[in-house]
């Protein structure tokens, strides 16, 4: 499917703000680019960071037919779209019955487990394949590389597949120097090699945007900021183009010298700080407004301006559509299909 | 409507996690507790802090005929909803179309502007009636008080009708010494006065859940978080129950004392900080979990606990649908119908 021939060819500036706006040439370059380093199953999509099927479709086509989720509704929503040939659901889940109704309807899906309650909670789901989630050091789910074995050993006495183990080393994703993150990334890859060792199966899936290029210890990378990008990895130095701004429209100037425009915090995940506007100093956003000074650009009420947002994945969470265009055309239009719970 | 006579009556427990959960009775005693203080349409609730055409119908139902929008997709949905008697957009738009066609509906829409080109807006997409918004101090929109006459009289050269004038002092809403609030309330609202006195017209419309007790210069009051709550108001002093939690649950635990929960930042609004959890204390939240030790309580994987955000109105728009619950039953579910734009 080439993004020029299908969907419509709105003007830009028929858009209602705020608007999710991906660079069609910017995004078609990150995915190649991706797809010449870690091509095919080396690349588990993380569907996570942009929510749509329309775009994990475009990554299907590139190769990469196993997909990340991060939540049920994500599962549900690419088996649903035919994505569903190898889905791995990156979470611990205490009730499985929902995924066990997509492996019924004929999608593959594995979950990550990290004790013995969401191991009993796959086998009662009717989910039959899992993968030890490992504690590779940063502060969340998994389990300590030690108990990895044990924790497999239980699941296959309960009948469960164990594919083999993930790690998610998401505290290395923002370290800037590249000699320094590949140590930690090392180190922190060792423990997860460790559980691997004791667990078996095929499957050691790690990593993200922030590494995929220095974690060479696992065998797949579950990376998904990568085709949208935003201001935090740009700003670390992912390899990746700000394919991703909001187009938003200057609602109001003050004498006093500052600028509004109509998109707040209700459309920008705002966990990694403020949005950026070229040429322009951000000074907050409140609900339904950004407000900033000019800084180098000239603003008037009533300009159309880009946004780039801090951190991609909650943005587009909370936006139904996201609109792919090529210069002042919106070539297709995109539902963001796979949000909420 | 009676909330116990509608819907169905699911137990709590098969809710999906995370979910949006609301106290009934909490919520009813926050509804008449306003509306003792501002009856009728002494109160122009804010739909945007909930974003729910049901909760909105229980407020009319109450008295409250007339509503605050922020979006244009909220005006569209109450008048949809039957909800149109009187909408106050409370916000500059600068292409009313869509505006315009609810009016031609049957609708009655108000529009803020601060600008000659928003003026010219309103105009040009058949809205008729508009208020003047003043800057009584919070660095957003508004004309600067002095200029709001000069604005009025063009408004009406255009054909407009001036209803009069709004101004949200939302830079005073969480001042905890009453004293202080109040006499920086009425430092801003003769801003209002003054613009009030040279544009005409009925309306004086501001305030919010933090000064709708103090503010008794305005004529009504633009309130909307009071209903729901959140832990930011509740520190401030605001005299309303926490009717609004996040049903969650625990998926991981691990020996070096922490938990982790089911919701993270893409289902909280998180710019007034971490949300709290009884008997815990939260670490941090990432896009899809909480971390937290325990702090007082006993946590265990797979408990559901509840989670009270920092700020309501973000966290209500993250979510498809809210439940109403009387114990451990749900009354009723409403979908949260005013999202997006």
């Amino acid at each position: 499917m080439d993004l020029l021939l299908t969907g419509s060819r709105t003007p830009l500036a028929d858009l209602t703000t705020p608007a999710l706006v991906v660079e069609r040439t910017l995004l078609e370059a990150n995915l190649e680019k991706m797809a010449a380093v870690l091509p095919g199953t080396r690349l588990r999509p993380h569907v996570k960071a942009f929510k749509t099927t329309a775009l994990a479709r475009r990554m299907a086509e590139l190769g990469h037919t196993g997909f990340t989720c991060a939540t049920v509704r994500e599962v549900e929503g690419m088996a649903a779209a035919g994505l569903g040939a190898d889905l791995l659901l990156a979470n611990e889940v205490l009730d499985c019955r929902r995924l066990g109704a997509v492996v019924d309807a004929g999608a593959r899906v594995t979950v990550a487990v990290d004790s013995q309650l969401t191991v009993d909670a796959a086998g009662a789901g009717g989910v039959g394949e899992v993968v030890v989630d490992v504690n590779v050091g940063l502060p969340r789910c998994g389990v300590e590389p030690e108990q990895a074995g044990a924790l497999a050993d239980y699941a296959r006495t309960k009948g469960l597949a164990v594919r083999g183990v993930m790690g998610y080393e998401g505290h290395l994703m923002l370290i800037e120097d590249p000699a320094d993150k590949a140590r930690q990334v090392e180190e922190s890859m060792v423990k997860l090699l460790k559980a691997s060792a004791d667990v078996g199966g095929d499957l050691v899936s790690a990593g993200g945007t922030g590494t995929f290029d220095v974690n060479t210890w696992a065998g797949e990378i579950q990376a998904g900021s990568y085709c949208l990008m935003d201001t935090t990895y740009a700003k670390a130095g992912a390899p990746f183009a700000q394919a991703l701004t909001l187009l938003a429209t200057v609602i109001s100037a003050n004498p006093g010298g500052w600028f509004v425009a109509d998109l707040g915090l209700k459309a920008l995940g705002m966990d990694h700080g403020n949005p950026s506007i070229e040429g322009a100093a951000v000074w907050y956003c409140a609900d339904e407004h950004t407000v900033f000074s000019a800084d180098g650009a000239h603003f008037s009420v009533g300009d159309r301006i880009r946004v780039s947002p801090a951190h991609v994945d909650p943005t587009v969470a909370l936006h139904e559509r996201l609109h792919v265009v090529d210069g002042d055309v919106v070539v297709e239009t995109w539902d963001v299909d796979l949000r909420g719970w």
